[in-house]
């Protein structure tokens, strides 16, 4: 029996050890830390944002960011926001916890990201914003979702933790929001264990995100006119985060690598495989998803269960958001159905991505994968 | 000019730098590492309980302790909670995400906590639970409260996060609760800049709370029947507060010995001091407070102004909750005034317990104060 195949394996250098070995050395492991500011300054500019906001996730990166913009642009409350139904809870979840109401686009069939052809249908006079999740590392097609946004006056919250790095058309993911989020997750590009971060070019948003994480504390200590959280990072977990981006350029070209392998070795199966590119883009592989044929007599839940027996760890894909039983019960959903998102969740899986794969490992993968067909 | 005299400083050891180091070198920096269950099994050990959930702050141990326990208690919407008046917004903020009424009881004059002869009069047939919050490091008077609490059938919500390490009676703080809640915030005597811990013997608590904490994910992952939130903690901050923990005894060690020799200089200024000891416990000067009396012209803002003046940080203490104008706006108040809070709020800050304080340091600090009454 090989070893136990992790899904995610991250990559550290010496910096991580040298830059957490100094908050020690000088005390400063709390939210007021130099490596906050560093990688506020640093992420930011990665980024082309004016300014950055670091949170303790990408949940609760989304969490403020959405009660930010409800607070300064005043949307009333159960204003509308354009969530793709193919995606993790955190965003829908942040507009139920702003008393917002999540309204869900389906997905696009080969890019598993937001149809742009299918959202002006979901807009109506109480839409306020799109929420934009670059899936899986493959940015969404920016340039109709930047059009229908101007033409109906909506905000773009840029939710690119799945993206870190990433380009639409030579710009960077993250630089198209009113808002953008990222998350440093474990099996992040860059990461620090949990972490997020908040980017923006705009100072009165910045200045309410950084209230909202912090218990809405003003300059009147303990007197508190809104209620909010504590999200704020620890210098800790910004100083790993600090290092990741300094090696972001080799994490990606190491992803790139391993993709363009999994590409070539999986070219034959009876599914879509991530998109290796497009015109707009070329992905840069957070993951490699797999999307078994409709006609394959397998899902992804059996496919899961086989490679597990080999030792090989793989994930489900997103369920979809516009089926949640939680959602369901709060009576939010109409009765539509979004086939696409329903049926890449059920025949959609994702595969080892460690930063330490070795090619005798692919190929380990890939013929137990191909054994999945036999 | 003397140097800045900052209110807090923590103190690091080798152990801390060691155990990062091996978070690093293992790659274990997530919600999944070693030092996380290490943290869960010594820290709730140490406090008598069985389980430990480490979770990202203090205020994230409220919302997620709270919402466990509306959920397996199956506690109404609107059910009512007590807390004290004189606190952080955190538990009162719990209970209204959670749907539930936060009811206030006023300070007791000398130690600061609740007044446990006014409990009783706060006690409807909708009330479910009393938050105890051992004020700035001195033990909430617990014997009236279990009784109380027995009495009225109620749980006891055990809000230690001032008070790691301390004991009444001989037993524990944390030992008290249904389920009991620790901040390891910065200046607190186990901290790792931001980090927190839910303690139960409950096992059927622990799992609500682990489920809560972590986006209501199941075995069917992605599947959601409820909100949460991401609470988790990373592997890094839970490596820094094990290494704390071992040092507990000489950090409540150093931090009375600071407090004994502030008893000592500041007997003779007209203001009631943090207490020393009661018949139940003896302080261990999480902080160091003096709330100045009512008859001097001079109120605590005052005081900080004039200190600051001097480069020495104090701060002011907790806004009664009674007053915010947060719950005000949420219709959620009644008409009575809690003097006790409102006067020690008005008359009351705290000064510097930094670990690295030296005599000379203390003597100019308390220099300084008897220079605000002449």
């Amino acid at each position: 029996m090989t070893d136990f195949i992790p899904v995610f394996e991250p990559v550290f250098t010496e910096k991580e050890k040298e830059y957490l070995n100094d908050c020690i050395e000088t005390g400063w492991i709390g939210s007021n830390g130099q490596y906050i500011k560093k990688l506020e300054k640093d992420f930011s500019k990665y980024c082309n944002q004016q300014f950055g906001s670091c949170v303790s996730n990408g949940s609760a990166a989304l969490d403020v960011a959405i009660r930010a913009m409800k607070d300064l642009y005043k949307w009333e409350d159960f204003s509308e926001i354009i969530i793709p139904s193919f995606n993790i809870i955190s965003a829908a979840q942040s507009c139920i916890y702003n008393k917002l109401k999540p309204v869900f686009v389906d997905a696009e069939p080969n890019t598993w990201n937001i149809d742009t052809t299918k959202i002006e249908e979901q807009i109506t006079p109480k839409t306020k914003a799109i929420v934009v999740v670059h899936i899986y590392g493959l940015p969404s097609d920016m340039e109709p979702i930047v059009e229908i946004a101007k033409k109906h006056n909506l905000k773009i919250i840029e939710d690119s933790a799945q993206a870190h790095g990433q380009s639409y058309r030579g710009k960077k993911c993250g630089s198209f929001g009113d808002v953008s989020t990222f998350s440093f997750f474990t099996n992040k590009h860059v990461t620090c264990g949990e972490g997020g971060i908040v980017l923006t070019s705009d100072k009165e948003l910045l200045d309410k995100i950084n209230y909202y994480k912090n218990l809405c504390f003003t300059s009147n200590k303990f007197v508190h006119n809104d209620l909010g959280w504590n999200y704020r990072m620890s210098n800790l977990q910004a100083a790993v985060a600090c290092a990741q981006l300094e090696n972001i350029d080799k994490t990606i070209a190491k992803k790139r690598e391993l993709g363009s392998i999994y590409q070539n070795m999986l070219k034959d199966i009876p599914a879509k495989l991530s998109v290796d590119k497009t015109d707009y883009a070329n992905n840069h592989y957070w993951i490699f998803g797999i999307v078994i044929d409709k006609n394959v007599p397998i899902n992804a839940k059996q496919a899961i269960m086989k490679m597990r027996e080999e030792n090989i760890e793989t994930r489900p894909f997103f369920y979809p958001m516009h089926n949640q039983p939680v959602f369901k019960e709060l009576g939010i959903l109409d009765n539509k159905k979004r086939e696409i998102s329903e049926n890449i969740y059920e025949k959609g899986f994702y595969i080892p991505m460690g930063m330490n794969l070795t090619l005798t490992t692919l190929e380990f993968i890939s013929e137990k994968i191909h054994n999945l067909f036999k």
